[in-house]
């Protein structure tokens, strides 16, 4: 039986600014990925996030970024993986606060943005990174790029690894993402878009931009929660995944 | 037998800004109330400032402020309750993040500032503050102003309270701190102030600045951190309390 | 002839976060009041909303708020009149640097949130911001509540100052808007909201919720610019004063 | 005649946390780099700073940094040119509006940390900065590493631009300063330190750490103000240069 979870970028409001439709989702995906209050979301964001994903039994991880409001965290930071450390115990321990006050476990840690992708290919800052979530918790699960430098350090340290895929981009022959600049960057037929993740969670390859077929482990999937199409692709990719016979479930289960 | 616990506010630098002595002063005080980031610290400053308190055996607190770092929490700010809760919440959950990673755990919590200072006076938002505290954990030890409303609903909820006294601040006859814009709100004689302490370990009152005796309960005394002469009357303190046959000790021990 | 000013918020977005239809609102207004990025706004938005606001012929405002993002500065703080000072020369200075880049004059400063609503009834604080305005330049035009003490101080100083009303409050007989707490506080009906104004403009009063007619000088009217029937109203309410034979234009013209 | 101008930041503190010894220093400096919030600084300290500059006779320019208070904008962020643009105009205005209620105008522009590093080497960022600082005003004066990007894309513009050396850093073949990361980076000897500054006002070059000889501009020195030896170190460059027969004055004079 074939199984693989689908998780979702959460929390992401801000005082009066109201972002994504995340009760909604919160229907189709198994686990949550809520902002901590350094890229997005706010400590009273948090816990109305907590408390929706508990209703809806997702499951729920703390998605740590870098210090960077005004640009959502997407935009690159020179951090030591020291500082790099601090801002994930900080962001891990914070969320936890809520989950601790409705008796949750926490789940998974999954950096945000530039942190995610500054990881993927940086291999001190992603121990860094591994330590942190190690050192709060060895019972976390880390979320990082499928087949990345973060994964590596999480599988090095012990730690539960999940090795993440997008069903909206395409991939290069060293099976990183193709870069947003290149115009073949995103899969924009939804049809293609699952059938490409159906592959990587059945076969465990994806074919590459370069028509080579690329190892990787697909345990999760990437689904974005604002935009106008979210829910209905949100729905659509859970259905046809359980229509091949995907089991569509979470980690801590 | 005697005993008081001695207090300080540690862990208030910020990147750059260096703020106290923390070293020296954790050889004589017995809790630290550590900044959590929104008055005043950082990550790597928590981090520090955790290890640091360990090591010196000193007991660890979460010191959650208003989100004011350019006002150092100090000036009051109109919040509901929820918010109240919220950020009190975010910011035990923080530190405890850096005590996770330390196996340590969280002694007590004392609210910062002017959001220390409000709730001594306000119900609705002590109510809100004990009961984040009871929720992420009822066995953290709750601090507050001796005799405020903040004891009142840490002790409703069944929290251990601790009523918190100062050496260097006048009593008015109703209990409350004789406010800064007095004149007299400052006791600046080193022994008149360990005397004052003294009086309210062992006999359970002050003399207001009307001359009546005021019952107060002295569970902990705060003492400060920076300042020319910091160092020098912690130490003065310490030792005064303890040839007073005063045990000096923290309350997890 | 009558005339009134037409203002409305703006620039109130922040990186990720849209907030308002900016664009559209510019058809119907006389006044725009920009943010400055201490509760709303950040140096990109504020670019964009000024080059927006010249190209349709509106005028220009600094919109300086408290530094409380999270709050959007509806929260009121208690600063010092000198901290007042400071953020508002800090506000239209970083505003004023948009408006040299396009060679364009600022027409005026009006408080936001619970700056605008604290300075309505503090004396000192109210003397505090229209000497800010006045001291970066006496030629700034300052809104401020009707007959408050914001519009005392500027007219004090000798600043061009402006009389706001609102369209969607009701008034008490002392001239005071009626706190939002109270069930009648808002005007729904939009016919009433408009003839309310009218009456304002032409006539010189509103009847308070207690049936007296309290005198007011109408000089500008404050219209919303997100929520679901802005823009419907915003139009109306522009149509209905032209009707009227009010002329509808800015200060600076 | 030779000429130099000795520039120093200032404005560094931000609410309690105190840096810099501003008042002494500007007894040595002719040009005072002022923090405007973004990196250090706050409205309070920005007013504070302006006013003592003024009163010492000291030129004022504005110090942009990168959004980044925790890291003191030292932490290279990867921002476009277009958010370089708005940062620089955003915190020029707003220096600016402390400098028009003194009646005094600006003389400079100096980006801070490592947005100064960032644009040294960054042809599309230097004229985005470049830009802003015309667009504000073309009278201002620009400075930039010695040679750099940003000396370029401000003479492309045809503003005054000022080329900047450091006494306490050593050069490379290239004209680069040696990185921090070297163990030759730093002159810590005083005399060496302050003789390359006398040779490269007057004779035009450095020699680098590869013995050959650079040619540089030397139109302004970079002086520290914290640390111990800042003050003493700046009284004594002063001295040296004037009695070397080097005016040492700013530029708008």
């Amino acid at each position: 039986m074939f199984r693989v979870d689908l998780n979702c970028d959460l929390g992401e409001s801000f005082g009066q600014y109201k972002l994504g439709e995340q009760e909604e989702i919160l229907n189709y995906i198994t686990s949550a990925n809520v902002a901590c209050g350094f890229h997005a979301g706010d400590p009273t964001v948090m816990r109305e996030t907590v408390k929706m994903a508990i209703a809806k039994g997702v499951k729920i991880g703390a998605h740590p970024g870098l210090p960077d409001l005004n640009g959502f965290g997407r935009r690159p930071m020179q951090i030591t993986p020291q500082e790099g450390y601090d801002m994930v115990v900080y962001q891990i321990g914070a969320l936890q606060g809520f989950l601790s006050t409705c008796g949750e476990k926490m789940q998974h840690v999954k950096p945000h943005g530039a942190l995610y992708n500054m990881a993927a290919k940086d291999q001190a800052l992603s121990e860094a990174i591994a330590q942190a979530v190690y050192d709060v918790s060895p019972e976390l699960v880390l979320f990082g790029l499928a087949g990345s430098e973060l994964t590596k350090a999480g599988e090095k340290l012990g730690l539960q690894t999940v090795h993440e895929v997008f069903s909206d981009r395409t991939y290069q022959a060293d099976g990183s993402l193709t870069s947003r600049t290149q115009s073949d960057a995103l899969v924009t037929d939804e049809e293609q878009s699952v059938n490409q993740v159906v592959t990587m969670v059945k076969e465990g390859y994806i074919e590459s931009q370069q028509q080579t077929k690329v190892l990787l482990r697909a345990d999760t999937v990437c689904i974005h929660g604002d935009g106008v199409h979210a829910l209905a692709f949100a729905k659509y990719i859970r259905n046809t995944l359980e229509k091949n016979n995907i089991n569509v479930q979470a980690f801590h289960v």
